[in-house]
């Protein structure tokens, strides 16, 4: 089971790499700045949680394993940048499940070191979108999750189910995976239906 | 006193919040950049300092109550952003107030925490100033404070009285109350008279 | 030997300074804001490093020395760009200087706080070039160590001497020299002959 995770994550981080990646491509950056994106768009998310709960020196900057996924995934979005493309639709889904997994796994973590359910939830969602927003402003860009359709409001539902689930003696592995797996539905959902958050009115100057 | 200074950092921290999400608002960001903004520019600076002085997990992460301000600041400014409008001039002086509080209490926090005088008071003056400065980053902005008025520099003033005050035996109740003031009427006196620090010159190309 | 790299270090904190409070001026910022940049250019690359591995307060807070020597860069530069200006060819070899030993000192720093070697690298690495990134954030603009020339990769050579030594029984203090003078001749070839790491070629809309 471990095992599983420790790949899924990998995965995850992989993924988010590559929009880490693609978006320093966009900017003509060198490839050290592609690779900065990449690194900081996989791994930013669960930093800024452990930093936050004060579990130090970060996972991500522990082990090795990170920083080998966000590396390839920087390379590969260097010099095959066409294959990047071809991929755009799988790769939404890609980040859908990686959305969804950084967040039941950081609402996991928070809760581990004793945050109570609504911060660990917060957190939960922090991992799955702070890699995304740490990338956006290295760009000097306002983040997109921030007035972009439902997606850290999927994260969020998927962090709920994680800590609700002890009141409901759920056992904590089928609470994990109904966490991600709603994340990921709700995500591919607003994806396919165009869902948004309601928008703040322009105030009348 | 202890209810009262609670109080008073839920004010500040609920103020603050209404600031970030006033600039949410005008940049037509969703519902949840909306309240992102407002957590932000209400809690950063004391995460900030938190971290930076190793007390994790910070206060604004592990008591629900400064969420509780800050989404309901973000909530009120979102769907009833009229009235924040009539209220802009004592927005003014709430944000004064809570920049007063705020500098003077991350001062005795950083002092609690063991560091020397002088950067216990850069520390009270980061935490009044944090929240606005990354609310501006995620804008995409450079922090107004650093181009503004006298601001941080009132920070400073309160600062400083509560770090001087042991040296003069004057007790912390008293030089807590006094620094908080100073800053409030310093920043009051800035508005009102229009004191701004030097600007630069531009360098000739 | 202490001694030394301490002088060593405030020097390296005094340059990446004067870079920050350059940036500011340009941008004509007030006092305060020249200052602030002054402080994040000089220091920020050594703080993120310290809270990463655990160590708080950082260094650059908790000795008011990192401090006098970023101000005293600030005001400088504030009233006397004239000076500046005239020294610009001076100042970029004690910015490549700056840039060798901080990755030279944060990595030792992180392998004495016990984390893997590459990742050692990679936090001298950021000890080097993480001042003038948030530096450039607060400026609203991408970092431009994402797209210079070799900057982060003369770093990232002289951090690998120091991780590699101990394999090669090379003593701490010369891997230490060793390590920052390649950095050191890196950055100054790169200037001199207009290396650069390739850039991403724009993709097809």
């Amino acid at each position: 089971m471990d095992t599983l995770l420790l790949v899924l994550d990998l995965v995850g981080t992989f993924v988010f790499a590559i929009s880490g990646a693609i978006a320093g491509v966009k900017r003509q950056l060198d490839l050290f700045g592609v690779l900065v994106l990449s690194f900081v768009a996989g791994n930013f998310g669960g930093i800024t949680r452990d930093v936050l709960i004060g579990s130090v020196p970060p996972n991500a900057i522990n082990d090795w394993r990170y920083l080998a996924a966000s590396l390839l995934a920087g390379i590969i979005t260097f010099y095959r940048s066409s294959i990047i493309d071809k991929l755009s639709s799988p790769m939404l889904i890609f980040d859908a499940a990686g959305l969804g997994l950084f967040a039941v796994a950081g609402t996991q973590k928070a809760l581990t070191f004793g945050l109570n359910p609504v911060m660990a939830t917060l957190l939960g969602m922090l991992t799955g979108i702070g890699g995304g927003m740490v990338r956006d402003i290295l760009l000097a860009e306002v983040p997109t999750v921030m007035r972009a359709d439902v997606y850290a409001t999927a994260a969020l539902a998927g962090s709920s189910i994680v800590v609700i689930s002890p009141f409901l003696h759920i056992p904590s592995t089928a609470a994990t995976t109904a966490g991600a797996l709603l994340c990921f539905g709700l995500r591919l959902m607003a994806i396919r239906h165009g869902w948004h958050l309601p928008i703040a009115q322009k105030p009348k100057q």
